[in-house]
């Protein structure tokens, strides 16, 4: 049997690197960025106020106190977004709102609650203010360049986009930014037995729920998911279905027909082409396949087959695909590990890795010990849907290991 | 001056529990559900094989050895997906495919590895099929209702659901589910020095960054969000816009327009009406506003007026927004905060709760005292965006604390 870390790699090799495309910044939420962001100018692009106030020269309010204050005539009024460049005359002042250019010859800023100025919302400015005291030279201004200089790096290459990282790139002036494409992938699921939800079930009939849990699974991965409708245990009617899947794909997933029955679809719809089918070290997940399909017009799809049980077909996922699938996005591949500590004994079967599922405190908080504590859930078998649905953690038991006491200290995997 | 915990308060008053609105399973992910799931029909819904072999009556093989191997008629065929109930007659067996429905009369199945019976793909099942050890009645049987019993909650209410929430709902056979609505968020952002991203940018100008950025950490969040793009500081112009973006809101964001200025469109076109614009004892985010806008029909949209500096706006969206947004959408409100010690010395401004930008070690591992170290970044200046898109964290400084030394345990937010 083929272990887990060869089957990783061999999966692996199926994905390229990241490729590039353009997309809308304000589309590109959670995708990663393939160029440093360079600053185009500097940040602030222009030495501006940081108050509502009155843009002075300092010099011309040094001497000012409550007793003997300054006053000055207002000349100007700045509001944000003023574009001719103006000039502040010795002995003059001008309102300025927060974010505006500061006039040239103007050297400070002093906040309007230290004036007797009015900023009452007519938008006309007293022609005189006084100052009640003087200010430092520099003060309340925002100095061109002092966020970011231009030529600078505002965020490198490989940084994953989020909203503050949005923002950054909009505020430098970018309208597009080139990502790591989103990869297409289609799942398609199999089996004679299964009945679409909302349909009646007859006995000897069980729900197809692969489908959508995977296409979920792919779009919390950063994927673009999409699931084509379960196809019956036909090799003609499956090989149609996969042609037609192909045409957009660059991965294509199937789950279900790859075990060792003698109804197995997938494996007979592909096991002559470049599609190889093994048996993997693990419990649950050992029937596994993957390689390529060519699709009508001969391009080479890869292609991912998964076992048909529910539980075996996401652990699958977690294992094999997801890690290389972010690689291929530029994103990061592994969930976080973490050491903990085993809250029950567990047997595990000789010569399988297993992935038990598992629950940690979702605050990750550590135990008494300092250590995050693990309870295995459900029993080992790969149908019990309903564990895998209240687990948020894969405990990776290796395959050398035949029990452990609780207590023991495990690799845990938090999903 | 408000403090942040009344202002929180006062905000989260305008949100209104989850409203209920049905889905397709496939189409839920990240959404609450509303309702327990409880299970229609147990699961398994019928007893079935866990293995591909042959189902059996255990006593017809008890004797069975290597030297003295039991063979048995190989009376039917019976693949995943059957529908016909079948009994199996004493002294004869069944081909079995893993998941098809045990025959009655059956009571183990003996994998085909066991015996010297035929998987070739060719489906035709041999005549006969030797068995060369015995059974023990109730082997390799997946037991109707072992996994679910009808009428079992499978998910309580308010579960978040993920891939495998959504594989069990669907193997329940539901094609929809009751979950708590995405609100519908319309983020306005306004300032006449605003330039789209792309465009060219003449001095006194800055790029709009605020709308893709909160439209963005909306989304992140689980909103449905729709930027509108900014308007200048024109009242009326402003007005018609907000009642544009009104019609299909269930809240609407502003951003900018509501501090001290004498050119605040925000403040001067709501001050009249249901919108209180106050200052809140925080740096940054010390100007903001919330109240309701009376749309052209006469309904009353909640509305959110954040300032227009982009650390004070998202900084804003993170104290004040995301948790009464995320908790109306039946989502956990509050991101993850743990105590953390300062990577260096901090001062902060006095009867002002800061919120200093902060980056954690990405793998939350604690430091060599056990605890996570916390590093803070930038200037407290609200301008800095570059330092907000490097955070990783908030650090939350009581508005009584004026200054902290290097190694201070300190309370942190993760972003």
């Amino acid at each position: 049997m083929r272990s887990v870390a060869e089957h990783q790699k061999i999966v692996s090799e199926l994905f390229g690197p990241p490729e590039t495309v353009r997309v809308a910044v304000a589309d590109a939420l959670g995708m990663a960025t393939v160029d440093d962001a360079v600053a185009a100018f500097a940040m602030p692009a222009f030495d501006n106020s940081a108050m509502d106030g009155y843009a002075v020269r300092a010099d011309d309010i040094a001497g000012a106190s409550a007793a003997e204050p300054v006053r000055l005539p207002v000349v100007d009024d700045i509001p944000a977004g003023r574009t001719g460049l103006v000039t502040l005359a010795p002995g003059t002042t001008a309102r300025i709102m927060t974010g505006a250019p500061l006039p040239d010859g103007a050297d400070a800023v002093v906040p309007v609650e230290l004036t007797d100025g009015d900023f009452s919302v007519d938008h006309v400015p007293d022609s005189t203010v006084g100052f009640s005291s003087g200010v430092e030279a520099g003060k309340h201004i925002r100095r061109e360049g002092s966020d970011i200089a231009r030529g600078d790096v505002a965020l490198p290459a490989g940084t994953v986009l989020g909203a503050a990282q949005i923002g950054l790139l909009s505020a430098l002036g970018l309208a597009d930014v080139a990502v790591a494409r989103r990869l297409r992938v289609v799942v398609l699921s199999t089996g004679s037995e299964l009945v679409e939800p909302g349909k009646p079930l007859q006995h000897g009939q069980i729900y197809e729920s692969n489908g959508a849990m995977l296409t979920a699974a792919l779009t919390e991965a950063g994927a673009l998911a999409r699931h084509v409708h379960f196809v019956p245990d036909d090799v003609a009617d499956f090989l149609e279905r996969l042609d037609e899947a192909s045409a957009d794909a660059d991965l294509i997933i199937t789950s279900g027909g790859v075990s060792a029955g003698a109804y197995e679809v997938v494996k007979e719809a592909l096991d002559a082409g470049p599609v190889e089918f093994v048996k993997v070290a693990m419990q649950p997940g050992m029937p596994q396949g993957c390689g390529h399909h060519l699709d009508p017009a001969g391009r080479r799809v890869p292609i991912i087959t998964l076992p048909g049980n529910p539980v075996s077909s996401l652990v699958s996922f977690e294992v094999f695909i997801r890690p290389p699938l972010r690689a291929a996005m530029g994103l990061s591949p592994d969930r976080p590990r973490v050491a903990a500590t085993l809250g029950s004994d567990i047997r595990s079967p000789e010569g399988k890795r297993q992935f038990m599922r598992g629950v940690v405190d979702e605050s990750l908080l550590p135990g008494v010990d300092g250590r995050l504590v693990v309870e295995p859930i459900g029993p080992p078998g790969s149908h019990h849907l309903r564990y895998l649905a209240g687990a948020n953690a894969l405990i990776d038991i290796p395959a050398t290991t035949t029990a452990l006491p609780a207590g023991s200290v495990v690799n845990v995997v938090v999903l």
